[in-house]
């Protein structure tokens, strides 16, 4: 009756969500100290961008020591571990989360490279459109590969530069428009750590600062620092590169798109679904409250997909903060309708009948009392295929619900994303497939809404930054590839005997 | 500046809260199957009763086959350990809380002992209050213990019986006036799963059916059900045995008390903070949701400590239910207030420094969005210490809180408790200390309320029982010992050269 | 092509070997110190004993730690759990063997008891006639066991001596003579060690002393002293009781045969298999070197059954010291003619096609440059199944041996044994199913010649002991029971419902 | 008094003994099959050429997947990681040795790299001279690496020509001669798999053939065919590249020298220590048995320093073969003068006081009996620092003997290694130090003769080849650098800011 396979992924990948590819951090300090521990409150913070790997890099004068693994951070880093880090002034760590499975070991970041003009290590979050381009170009060269990621391409193309500049820095300014897309990179070098963000500032990084004038740090989320005592300073601005070395923070804004400076223009397009569900509720992004975003997606939703009903609960948990800002607009009261079992471990023992409801009845449990007998309308963030929402309909109705109404804090998914989401292939996505009023008969809902597409760019009101929606609009501010393919660099090589 | 020590605790412990002893869980199939995992899921659903170690023994047609280990249900346990449990009819599991640190794996759970009468498997929540009077009696016989359990005594308890009774029903039925306390036990043998509740009926155990006539759970709650797609059959009888075999369910009540069968009386003495903290909202005990209680506990503290403010918060996970009660019962708009981070793992890495507040900042973010400049009412389940409450406090103002008015689902702890709850020494608790306006200004807090020692009874509104608030009213419904030695066992024993 | 499954068993099992149950260890230290280490080494000096599973218990002011485990001694215990046992006066350890496959975790050693009359742990080397008599006893009075190994009943005559007994040792002293069979027993109460030898002397127990007057050492043989750089004190006589405390060493000679005070005569039936196999050669029993025992069987086998050929080589490890006793006595060279491949691990993948001359290829290489056409003499220890030592032939002839004659130093096995060494059932033996000149058939050998029994009790010459050969002789010291069931306590239950 | 570190090295290592860099294996078969238990035989048969680390890497149909980890094969490898690899019809492996400690993760083998041309993975044994030169060109063209091991100067090099060539193997014999100094390869691409061996062959490296012309394997040694039931085909020649693939093996010979066509002249210079040292006493290399090899180094010794003694002994495991060398010829007996424990795993915990001989002592017993008032002539394969050596004269005397005659089947070693052999600096070698009779007098030895330089090369009597015996002489075959530093990549890099 159950599966002899364990199943490797996460619980998000299995409620039947979209995926981040990854989360990255950075931590220069003044003096020496327990730098692995810094990158390791950090990253256990920033474990909701992905859970598939991480790894931690310390430079201790100049010699980089580390360890990577497939797991969670609390996994992969227990107190040998991170004692055999070392001390050191700089470190940087990276989680990723990843489609590709359990052999990706090649992938884990952050990737390590030895050269002449000294070592570097490079933690990336993001997608390159023209990554293949760039592998071409150094594999013709000669360039030997490891990976299969994006982010060997970006370090050879800060090695290549690296040879005519003077410095780390100048390289990362010549490479940054070799590299076309999304990319928030951490890069360590023996004596700086160094930020930099694409012109179009696709990812969120930020800036922090150590107590006691101590240091820096640089961050995928502000939610990351509070751990290590940090400070928010600032996001990065989009194509900005900042350096921290013994002479503090300096900052390049060559490559910065020039509303940058505009005061009265909106400079980058930050993907809007960092709001809606990748980041965390306590992370503010340009200066947005992702919370408040998410709030507003369900103030949005009250207002143009009403409806009669006893209660709104929200799927936990990027559900539950839409939830309240549809019962405050509604005036109809919020409830707590689930329970998610919070013991979620690296690996799951998967029921093997009956396999998504048995998946999803084991990790989520509705609250019968809240439910019962009420007219019920229930907020999550997303549909991708629609298996996992039409069994959490199904649970409710089974906890007695009257009515289910089923409202989703963003718009269809429809459209790839080439800049680090991984979304679904497009015949998989049920709206590709079926109409509004469709997928809620198949979901088995007594109604359906979706956030308009006119207010997505509302969402995160007061940012500093325009957005990028393409995944439900298919308008992308770059241009794209005609489409993205999962395994791009296993697929198109052209190999010889 | 870190700790060179992991920290096995468990994240409620390190958030300075109550612990729980145990959960228990049996199954007995009426055909063959994977009963492994049908413990395995179960467990998982109970695991927030214990994170400390646990375990599952399968019985194969009289042969039984176990696995116990520290740490968590999804670590324990593969899919190699499941597949070397191998397959059967009956299976008993236990999650396991525990004080006594890293090296106590001799008192894992089930206790499984070999006699001559058949094997016996025994899962055990709770705590006996002559505990050491049955181990002095069987030592004298010339028994001996491998653990320090209370567990033992019972399995000594049970078997004695067993040499002169012709059925395990008959010696479990003789043994339990023996035992005087607390206990929920799922005791497995050759051919039944039998389970048995203290006459008090301190902690719960309740039945659940497997579909299609499929055979039988007993369960500590009811949450553990759904994974299974068992139903909920009902909650046992204080003083009950049930056991379950080839025939069916079998009731023996002759230890129930009287109320049980009158049914203008409420049975037995539920412990009532089942409800306030232990318990999964989800789950139903003796006919009253937790939630529900929950939810009412922040309603009584809007009447009995109203107070203006802008904002009710909840401090996860227990918090919420009641801060949404308080509320709704307020008109003060309910706000989340916290971010708690859902990675954790076993073991986690503890900073050294300021320990205390690190830990809880590493763990617990506010969202500041939801606090800046107002007026906050937040509601948590109970306070031990008190320093991880001040500390909470202290997040809230720095993330601007104007006002920060802390209300508590609970009565003050003042009084151990004496069956299952490990509760600190009195010097530890802060409201054997203070004063409650001292309390709140240890805390930092504008002002205190808890929960009236009068609403505890009426929480669980409906509940067909009555309960134990000893630790709140030093009122407990049977004789209980002057004070309870943590280390009973070790500390008690006068030892021969 | 190759197995699914883990072999978990032993180099030695795997070659078709006899298989000792166990090693024990023990050391009282003067001051405290580090004694998990010192039992460490004791223990990696008598793995060859047991590879199932070992541990070690220390003994701290009375407060027993333990760590017990599955595998080697250098698998189970790494720095991280010695450190964590702790420092102190006692420990005990013990290494064990075992058919009983991969889930006899309860049964390992040293099992570890609580009581009112002190904490005991209890290691074992041996086997009790009357193990389900005492068994049955104990559980008729009401105890109950965890494990189903005979320590657990020595355990427990032990305690209920001690009920009305004043020491610990007359305990002991008093139990000993309920015991019937084989034991080397190594007990440690809360402030003494006492090490306990069976009135037959069947397993070795020697006693160390460390160096600089610090304590004292017992270990089942000489071979552990020298990694403490303890200095071989004695042999336990047969019967003996020695107990080492603060008042350093006392001997409790009540249970002694007459034999050990009379000059004259050899006290006690030492198993002369432990001089053909179980021990190492550089230990020293009862005052007989066993390297010269072996070499004393290669040559009494050169006097009975000599041939002509060109080398000698023995079949590691046991058979070399043998070969070197035939070439001396023969006057035949000497030659290495095995390579025994010496990576061996806890588990090993298993070959699945030939499987035993693939698994027996990949341990054990023939040096062709030694045998090539030679006429080989090929010396091994015994002759269990017979498959293996076919093989072996196989090999050398594939080598290019022109004759292989087997010489075997041991008579041929047609017994059980009681007393600790786990021999096939007689079905399988190939000697009580064909006859000598029937054997080297089916091995494929020129000839073959076993060791003569009346050379047995020579082997060991200056031994002070008698010995036990029931196993060849079918004459045992004591009154055996009809036959030897292998899972002896699973097998005779009789059980109620 | 213990350490509280754990040491990684090898038991070889602890004996203050050489160590060799590499061993290296590959496997085509001609129908798919498991071709990762094929590799885990061989390198477990290989295992003595290093135990540092060791990697798998499976060919199924041009998707490699593999598995690398520091520790034994037995311990990297289990059931789920081997059948993780999955099936194939080619793959390679290596083991490897390496005195750079616990951290060296990257440098683990095979190295696996992705390029347009194909996937690539190679096993190296060896050392380049100019692999910094090799490096330094590659990286001014842009190029990274992410080890410090030679084997991916090899990778860049081989892809580099790869791109104008239109097979591997032509990229491999373009590369060769870009290669300076010692290298045995195995490279897997997508469709074959391919040998080369330097053209002074100072490794070893051998073809074997599967049966029933099932495919054919390449080893460093020719121990390690009959686990796979291989027969040994031939030596690979110095300079040759082999091919194997669809078509069966194609060798080239175009790097070979001349001498290899020329029956009457030995081609190449192979390492002499493989015969004295590395390789295992089965192994017949280049056509020369090395256990004859080590039996002939003890005539020599025999004959060149003669001395009178009752017992000639070896230390295992090397110096026995040359033990029973020295005692035919000069006619004194041979004995087994020690017990090396064989439970050797992965770590060790290390005493930390008189940390040498204690560590010797745990590894090492002397059986006095052999010994004891005997004049005894000890054998060993070389002394490298002298400390080890003279505990072990220090234990034969405690042990009795009345005289230690110590001969070294090597001379002394005074120069280091250029071809990997990885020797200590010459102030640690104690024959750059001191004179023999001075070395003696430390040693505590009575006497001391070393192997005659000259008759070094008469060893491998019959062998199809040159030697290199450098390390002894100072004469190297090809030039070498001035100084081999241990770190070469660590410390040669200037590096940028």
């Amino acid at each position: 009756m159950f599966n002899t396979e364990e199943a490797a992924d996460s619980f998000e990948d299995r409620l039947d969500k979209l995926g981040e590819e990854c989360g990255v951090f950075g931590v220069y300090r003044k003096t020496r100290g327990n730098v692995a521990a810094d990158c390791y409150f950090g990253l256990y913070a920033l474990q909701h961008r992905g859970q598939e790997s991480c790894g931690i890099v310390v430079n201790n004068d100049g010699l980089f020591k580390y360890k990577k693994g497939m797991g969670l951070v609390n996994d992969v880093f227990r107190q040998p571990e991170l004692a055999a880090l070392g001390s050191g002034k700089i470190a940087v760590g990276h989680v990723r989360y990843s489609t590709t499975g359990a052999s990706s070991t090649h992938n884990t970041q952050p990737l390590v490279i030895r050269h002449m003009k000294g070592p570097m290590a490079v933690s990336h979050n993001g997608n390159l459109v023209n990554a293949l381009e760039l592998r071409k170009k150094y594999e013709l060269q000669g360039g030997i590969f490891h990976s299969t990621s994006d982010t060997e391409a970006i370090a050879y193309a800060v090695t290549q530069e690296r040879l005519c500049k003077n410095s780390i820095e100048e390289a990362v300014e010549a490479a940054v428009p070799l590299l076309r897309g999304a990319f928030s990179l951490v890069i360590m070098s023996a004596q700086k750590l160094i930020a930099a963000r694409d012109p179009n500032g696709f990812r969120p990084l930020c800036i922090g600062e150590l107590p006691n004038d101590g240091g820096y740090v640089f961050s995928s989320e502000s939610c990351a620092l509070s751990g290590l005592g940090a400070k928010f300073l600032r996001d990065m601005l989009p194509g900005e590169i900042v350096v921290a070395d013994g002479s503090g923070l300096r900052s390049i804004t060559a490559h910065c798109p020039p509303e940058c400076f505009d005061s009265a223009e909106k400079a980058g397009n930050m993907c809007v679904f960092e709001y809606i569900y990748f980041a965390r509720p306590d992370s503010v992004i340009e200066g947005a409250s992702v919370h408040r975003a998410r709030r507003r997606a369900g103030k949005f939703l009250a207002q143009t997909h009403p409806v009669e009903a006893d209660i709104v609960i929200g799927v936990p948990d990027s559900g539950i903060d839409a939830a309240l800002g549809y019962s405050k607009e509604s005036g109809i009261p919020y409830g707590i309708g689930f329970i998610k079992n919070r013991y979620i471990g690296r690996t799951f023992i998967q029921p093997s009948q009956n396999l998504r409801e048995a998946s999803v009845k084991i990790k989520l449990n509705v609250i019968s009392d809240t439910v019962k007998g009420k007219r019920v309308i229930m907020i999550d963030d997303s549909i991708v295929r629609g298996t996992t929402t039409g069994i959490i309909v199904k649970l409710l109705r089974e906890a007695g619900a009257a009515e289910v109404h089923v409202r989703i804090s963003a718009p269809p998914f429809k459209n790839p994303c080439f800049f680090g989401t991984d979304i679904d292939n497009r015949d998989k996505l049920i709206a590709c497939r079926l109409s509004v009023p469709e997928i809620a008969k198949e979901l088995g809902a007594d109604s359906l809404g979706y956030l308009e597409l006119a207010h997505v760019p509302l969402l995160a009101k007061g940012a500093n930054c325009g957005f990028c929606h393409g995944c439900f609009s298919n308008e992308y501010p770059i241009p794209v590839p005609a489409e993205m393919p999962k395994d791009k660099f296993e697929s198109q090589i052209k190999q010889n005997a």
